[in-house]
């Protein structure tokens, strides 16, 4: 029995958005599965490749019960896809169902694979031209399972090494100063012209992407939804857009 | 003259090896442009679809002649796309065709747009298990355009404030002992235990990913066509694979 292959779960990443972004080794890992599992408004652009299979859907903080929840369908012999936006392997569930199968003593019985996808960071930069060009963090201003101590002490060394900072779920009802500390930290060895970037609902329809600067950027108009993009001392404005430059001497 | 829309440049990125993860979006920018640039290697995964039209290729290191090239072609009215491989917005082509429209003057006359795609980081942590679950830093240790001066002192704050850290560019004829004095620099605040992740042409049909640790990372295994990823103090060994956890308490 521990020997035989019982079923297999496919972490897939959507991608950010609609359809445009669902890679062909994503679409074929749902369209080849018998169990799809995932957050709500993520399964939401895939329901026509989910008709008929068994959908289990949940909220928001759900992630372990998610996980769980491919794990027994997977040891019962079931072909499980567990669904994330973006990229799985990027604040996703991946590590999250690696951590569950081998809580239940499974690794060797079912096998587990990751297919990445197009991240939200690369869909934010995208929208506001090219602010990654040159080594970057990237941060989550939430402490639910993190310590604020610990984001702090990251921001604070990712602005003294002049690195492009990516600011994930930046700012919530449950913690609206956290965004304002973070720039704050960051103010202290940035200047107040730094380019920012705020752009929300990534390659989405209703997809809003501004670009402002670290003393000018307006707090309540970021959310849980949206990305916040500090550029390091080299990056600017140019023609409306945020690009940090790599280097090269562009003298035509 | 100067209100005119003259051409587009769509800088599209095509994914990781082959074609399974190339997306909608960047498979419909492909086929609809006359004109494609790109280095060759990025190209030839997708010679069909390039039939017929117009092909620039160029070498390494030609990163400007590819970016002029796009906008002479632009300018004379063609819809150019830019291909790059993985993400054009991560140490990709995108900054260099806005700052190259900009240097000649045509931001309001060529169009520009980025197509993302999936990086060569999120494929590299998909083979290596789940590694980016938490905060990260992504740093390349080519000093060609970048002194190593700020690279060192990168390393140096992204393992103090305890990132997993991404290498990329890790290794190369050129420059044999970058590698071991960054990961040197990640030593000193860093344990030996610590695993590491070695992942050579990521998704493409002869990829290899060794899961290793600080101490024991074989430096001779490493090109430029690898990424190299450390695990924060947290990241463990799970089922031969790398997990970074969340933070979320796995108790079943």
């Amino acid at each position: 029995m521990a020997e035989e292959q019982m079923g297999r779960i496919t972490v897939v990443g959507i991608g950010p958005g609609g359809r445009s972004h669902l890679t062909p080794k994503a679409l074929a890992a749902i369209e080849a599965c018998d169990v799809v599992i995932g957050y709500k408004s993520y399964t939401d652009n895939i329901t026509d490749l989910i008709a008929g299979k068994r959908v289990v859907i949940s909220g928001m903080r759900r992630e372990i019960e998610r996980a769980v929840e491919a794990v027994e369908a997977a040891s019962l012999g079931d072909d499980v896809v567990v669904v994330s936006s973006g990229d799985p392997g990027i604040y996703g569930m991946a590590g999250l169902v690696l951590e569950v199968v081998n809580e239940k003593g499974m690794n060797e019985t079912i096998e587990v694979e990751m297919v990445p996808g197009v991240t939200a960071l690369s869909a934010a930069a995208a929208a506001l031209g090219a602010p990654l060009m040159h080594d970057f963090c990237s941060i989550s201003l939430s402490d639910l399972l993190t310590s604020w101590e610990l984001i702090l002490k990251r921001l604070k060394a990712a602005a003294e090494a002049d690195f492009v900072i990516a600011l994930y779920n930046p700012r919530s009802q449950g913690r609206p100063g956290h965004l304002r500390a973070a720039l704050d930290v960051i103010a202290e060895t940035r200047e107040g012209t730094t380019p920012v970037g705020v752009v929300r609902n990534a390659s989405r329809d209703d997809q809003t992407a501004v670009v402002t600067t670290l003393d000018e950027i307006e707090d309540a108009s970021v959310d849980m939804l949206t990305l916040v993009l500090v550029g390091n001392s080299q990056t600017k404005i140019i023609g409306g857009r945020i690009v940090t430059p790599r280097g090269y001497e562009v003298r035509l």
